[in-house]
């Protein structure tokens, strides 16, 4: 290759550190995507995907990344006008994707770092007029995290309101049970708590929103979910896949349900909580408010400005670790540290010990 | 990996056999798609296509199947009515995206193994009230493919005309020259001629084009061309690409110019006529008219019934090797050969020989 990089373990919230295995899988030969092979990749993945997301509804995967799913929301599942909770830089991307589809929203909003609280969507959908909501489970850009069952509990009184859920960066970390908690479309780019490559999206369909969507005009052919279900009734996607990814994502359920998805659901509040106390121990805060952080991203706060995040990136990235800066407007009053898919507790002791070996050499300040 | 399979080469019209280096390139450690590493690859990658495409003007990387390019090409670039090409499967799907996109259209077609003629186009184009023409340049389900410079010419005379152009299995095995040309949308799925895993297509967007999209409302998000050309401003992509696939790209470009284009363009030739010359030998037809037959894949006419065509590739899979039956309704009357990609005359050699064996053995009757 004519560009030269170096390697730098990611601690970003997408694209993560990816294992040896999963990038051996990325590698495989290809396959045509009619053949009886595909079929049988594709009938022994979707199973495995369902017990993680514990729904015995529809499972598909997206050549695309995450925003696709944010347009094949609005398109199938919005009829009237969708309420769209924004918390951050991401949910205020769907809420807008939902206007440039043509379709009406309103917006309910949070201050950054705090998140959208179910009695706030409640109020909104006692006022009526709704057929769809929005909602990003976990805002990396603020490390805020939306409390899940007490907004599905809202949700169950509003039945004719379509729950429509982006875990794009939470789903495989935290558990989600898209039936219990009774969520329509719920989806996650590969290349977050999952440890994959990007490229690829699932997301998962409950059968009432899929008959939702029949009655839904213009909804074009690549993110039509009609057309998605017509060709996962025959093992396939509608067009060519990132086969590629899908031998990934097949080599990565296996890990994960060898792993326990408890287990690995634990993992990833272990080092949330030690991410957490770290922070705090050195002097930061956090950013998103307590009862509503994030498990698989800290945002720390930086306001007291005990580093420069650039300098301290920087550094980093000469011992081959690779953290975020704060999103945007917060580029030096926080930074963001993902611990997501197959990172460990290990991983954040490295990582926490060179920024105070950093910190206390002084050369980030 | 759960799922058993055997290798085979790939002798179908996408995903196409892919050599070592290009998987090992889908195999590399990730990176930010934010970092200056990302913006370097991304930077050293699009004046490589711009040299391939024979433009000057606008190249993305879109993170879908070509089927997507489709839907942009409608939904950014059709105002009035757009003359949709039909000379087989894949150009109906697209005339029928344009109509799901909620834009209306009008077909002019040619009979399976025919290809639309410039003179059709033109007297359709005097009626009036088009603004956009969609045509598939090389229809892999009847091995058809359609003359672009004859096309080219007439669409010089109807400047307000869009002229999009889907390659998806002719760029790269055939020399396209955009500019000279006059095309607005160019591009091709990478699985296909490029020799790469699918999951990324490349497309290519004329000034003119770009402009207009502008004026055209409800482009959605994924594939607004407007968002495209912000982020590629930044040596970016709007959302989380394919990363491994650019990588594979990457590689791929390095060795097309190394290789040399005008002789990769000839040694897809070379391999057309080495194998119509072979079936023809066999006393097989040629599904496609005279004139019009593809140059990267081969619609061999079993009219006859000289071989069972499921028999047949039953035994060439038993031989590590596959072809693509007929597509639909042609499934036993016609098979495909298709030769693009970084296969070379000697897999044509070896591919016919062993078909020739087989029917010699009579196995395949």
């Amino acid at each position: 290759m004519a560009v030269k990089m170096k390697y730098k373990k990611l601690f970003i919230p997408g694209p993560v550190e990816v294992k040896a295995p999963v990038l051996k899988a990325m590698s495989h030969y290809m396959i045509g995507h009619r053949s009886q092979d595909f079929m049988n990749l594709y009938a022994d993945t979707i199973p495995k995907l369902k017990q993680l997301l514990y729904t015995n509804q529809n499972v598909y995967l997206s050549t695309s990344s995450s925003t696709g799913i944010w347009e094949l929301g609005a398109r199938n599942l919005v009829e009237k006008k969708a309420l769209c909770c924004v918390m951050g830089e991401f949910s205020s991307k769907w809420a807008e994707t939902v206007k440039l589809c043509g379709k009406e929203n309103e917006v309910i909003s949070a201050e950054p770092g705090k998140a959208v609280k179910a009695e706030q969507i409640r109020a909104k959908l006692e006022q009526g007029g709704f057929d769809a909501l929005t909602l990003v489970h976990n805002e990396t850009s603020t490390g805020a995290m939306a409390d899940l069952e007490s907004i599905a509990a809202v949700m169950k009184d509003f039945p004719d309101v379509t729950f429509m859920v982006d875990a794009v960066s939470s789903l495989s970390g935290v558990k989600i049970e898209m039936d219990r908690l009774g969520i329509d479309l719920l989806f996650a780019g590969v290349q977050k708590a999952f440890g994959i490559p990007p490229g690829l999206t699932v997301f998962a369909v409950s059968n009432k929103a899929l008959e939702k969507s029949k009655r839904i005009p213009n909804r074009g052919y690549y993110f039509d979910l009609q057309v998605f279900q017509k060709y996962a009734e025959k093992n396939q996607t509608p067009s060519t896949p990132s086969i590629s990814h899908i031998f990934a994502l097949n080599a990565q359920m296996d890990a994960f349900l060898k792993e326990g998805l408890d287990k690995r659901f634990k993992r990833h509040t272990d080092m949330a909580e030690f991410t957490r106390k770290w922070a705090l121990k050195k002097g930061f805060g956090l950013f998103a408010e307590e009862g509503y952080r994030s498990i698989t991203l800290t945002a720390v706060d930086n306001s007291a400005n005990l580093v420069n995040v650039a300098k301290l990136n920087e550094e980093l990235g000469k011992r081959k670790m690779h953290i975020s800066d704060g999103y945007g407007q917060f580029k030096q009053k926080t930074f963001r540290i993902a611990h997501m898919g197959d990172l460990n507790l290990k991983d954040m002791k490295e990582l926490t010990g060179t920024i105070d070996e950093l910190m206390a050499k002084g050369v980030c300040k």
